[in-house]
């Protein structure tokens, strides 16, 4: 399916032009040939098949960017950027062959500003870097993905990563004031301000958020800080179902509180984790909410989870544990921590999807999961931001299940799409949602996307074969 | 100027064959042809000269303005969107002619969900009405341009709209969920989701937003709401001077204290409302800031104000005001509320400016202004979103002076741009800035900017001569 009408991978000629112009401009290092050094840059976090480049540039600064990508183009040569390769979509693969370009090695910090409120990073930076650089000036960079530890700040925009914070701070999008980026001719562009307020023209920073590396290659992001919440307060709070669950959670955002997260474990999720964390959740609890809020001052903060609390409790809670230091905060958050990998090692296969539905549709949608679990004979464990509307439902299936599996994954995106929702929160389309997109939206919407691409690529040539179905028609 | 290379007005034959092809689709009263009609239709609040239309036409609903679109494809005629005409820089006026589509019987709010906390609304809803209609459910849309009660949510989106509150709450764009749009060709597009989070392809919607109708006219909104905050609390704090003033406010938010406004009026500014408000500021006050807090209690957003408060006497406010009802709020915002017309009605003539620049460069940028005012001869008095680094910089001036007073505004842009700044905050490019825009962007991006237009609207028939200058090459 995935290589349906798929351009070739390019000609050893023009990989040996192409390596000719590069030598010019980069150092030995910056390049990799070696099929043993490159087998790293053929997989991400997707779980998709390993895709290898033709050859794999690290670029040290903007102008190697643009160097690649000018070889790139007199050479017919596609090119899929790469950040930290923790993308769960596919979208860092080289579908077609060519330059794997990695900013692994861009990844400075270039200035805090505490005045201006704003932060400068290479795309290379790691996000949990920019965060620690952002605190050390006594402010706060919200989005929070899962993998903040390891994931660059240029992918995360590419992304438009989210993470549980995202219901109080909005996601990646929200931060971005301006980007730095490479064009497929190779020109360098600054698009945004170091202003939240502008409007000068078309938002092109907005447009390159969640591109994927389609319209051009990120090189350095201009994000946009908040004050640092003073004090966090967190709690469990279970529930008898995961459909009370979601109930609860949208009373509390009604009553006006608006925690920094609502994070859901449902019946299956929590079943996982027991095994590890003996004890943690009430044994009559057939789902959880980890209740975290934040604020200027610790009254506020505490106040505000009691508060939310209290509604949660009204609204049919069995039990809130609110954690009384760091220790027991630490503990309510593990078991989510723990869970991919909980739920991976739990089955000998999974499929981590990332479906959003508007809040009020979250009951049908977990009841819907179970429908689906039991038709297709799987089990599905959910978990995620439910605040936000948006869960990690994941199929976990035996090597023989494949295609029972698949079936699942469609009729979970199909009951979304079906919701209002979308098959999309925070990991992208990349290759793996690619041939869904059309189930979403409307041909014309498609049409305009291609008219962009081709406006902005019109060789093709930036990451080929990502988010755009193959073989459509430009209108 | 702006007519340099201009495509000339549709033919009358053209204008014949649309009117034709208008009465099939549209009833009478929806169409004007008759000059003294559509003469409210060749102006907005930008004070640019009069462009008349050669027809108006009012839209019902979609299906109306596809035909609109459907017929000036047909015949090549051009079409400018227009809202409810407040617009500050001319993005509303048909500069070559032909169609005006006016939204202004499109004006329903048809959703507003407490529990999604969205709301939908047609494109010609009055802004205060989409605000009245959020707070009826216990929400709040924060975006608060001056026009608010008769400028339309359809054109705040097309110009991203900000205000007062911008400074915590964000602009138009961080509260746009989804679109419907009608493409240059006709065709009715949905564009985002109902959901805070999705990333499947890229975000049409953001696109759109600030891109002043040239792209595709926006039918609908759905558009995010936050929980309405329960109390607000105000105070008029007077300075020395604007430089001393725009210091304190920087130290406000570097403490941590996002006031919903932090409002500047300088000297001249002052100066010009005194008149009007006798007694209202202290008569050695050289600048005052309307500080603005609000929050879920009344505790919370008055122990905001007393920090804000303080940070300003620390940083040297020479006195306080604390608003202890909403009559004494009221007055603290009378003046800044008094201020455009006010301005207006103490020169022959006024250009006003809507500059921002990081908020760092705020001293730089307030003496510039006086320097720019002294330089050129002409009276300039500045107000605004200081807190946001944007400033509205009014040049006063007789009607002899038009020269000095260009070559001021020209001063001030170049001023600005050379600070870091943009020289449209929340009014937009339209028409009037249209020529400036190459002063702050670079070709490159003035370029992709054009492949986008010609990608969206190949017969450049949507707002033509808007946003982009005349005659530049699209690469």
């Amino acid at each position: 399916m995935l290589v349906k009408g798929a351009t070739p991978r390019p000609a050893a000629a023009a990989i040996e032009g192409l390596l000719k112009d590069l030598a010019r401009d980069l150092a030995d290092d910056q390049l990799i040939t070696d099929p043993d050094l490159m087998a790293p840059y053929a997989r991400d976090w997707s779980g998709a098949e390993p895709l290898m480049p033709d050859v794999v540039v690290r670029a040290r600064r903007t102008e190697d960017v643009q160097a690649v990508l000018r070889a790139a183009q007199d050479n017919g040569v596609p090119v899929t950027p790469r950040g930290l390769g923790t993308g769960k979509s596919g979208g860092a693969l080289p579908l077609f062959g060519g330059v794997v370009l990695s900013m692994e090695r861009m990844r400075m910090v270039h200035e805090v500003r505490a005045d201006d409120m704003l932060l400068v990073a290479d795309a290379g930076a790691v996000t949990a870097q920019v965060m620690a650089a952002a605190e050390s000036e006594g402010l706060f960079y919200p989005p929070d993905p899962n993998s903040l530890d390891i994931c660059s700040i240029g992918g995360n925009v590419a992304c438009n990563a989210g993470g549980p914070r995202a219901l109080k701070y909005g996601v990646t999008k929200h931060y971005v004031l301006g980007l730095e980026v490479v064009l497929a001719n190779g020109r360098r562009v600054e698009l945004g301000k170091r202003t939240v307020k502008h409007v000068t023209g078309y938002d092109l920073a907005a447009l390159i958020v969640g591109s994927e590396g389609t319209l051009g290659v990120i090189t350095q992001v201009t994000l946009r800080l908040v004050p640092q919440p003073r004090a966090v307060h967190t709690a469990l709070v279970a529930f008898a179902s995961a459909r009370t669950a979601s109930v609860a959670l949208t009373g509390v955002l009604t009553a006006g509180v608006v925690p920094r997260t609502l994070e859901l474990l449902d019946r299956h999720a929590l079943d996982a984790v027991r095994a590890k964390t003996p004890g943690r959740f009430p044994p009559d609890a057939g789902a959880v909410i980890i209740l975290e809020t934040d604020g200027p001052t610790d009254e506020r903060a505490f106040e505000d989870l009691e508060r939310a609390a209290s509604v949660c409790l009204e609204l049919g809670a069995l039990d809130v544990q609110v954690a009384q230091d760091a220790v027991q905060r630490e503990k309510i958050w593990a078991p989510r921590r723990l869970l991919s990998e909980t739920l991976k090692e739990s089955a000998e296969a999974k499929i981590s999807e990332d479906v959003v539905v508007p809040r009020s549709h979250l009951p049908e949608l977990l009841e819907a999961v179970e429908r689906i679990g039991e038709t297709h004979g799987v089990r599905v464990a959910s978990y995620g931001h439910a605040g936000d509307g948006n869960l990690h439902v994941n199929v976990l299936f035996d090597k023989d299940q494949r295609a029972q599996a698949d079936r699942a994954v469609q009729d979970l995106l199909q009951t979304t799409i079906g919701l209002g929702g979308t098959i999309s929160g925070e990991h992208g389309i990349g290759l793996l949602k690619r041939d869904f997109l059309p189930w979403e939206q409307a041909a014309p919407v498609l049409a305009v996307q291609r008219h962009i691409k081709a406006a902005l690529d019109p060789l093709n040539l930036l990451n080929p074969g990502k988010i755009l179905p193959l073989g459509g028609a430009a209108s």
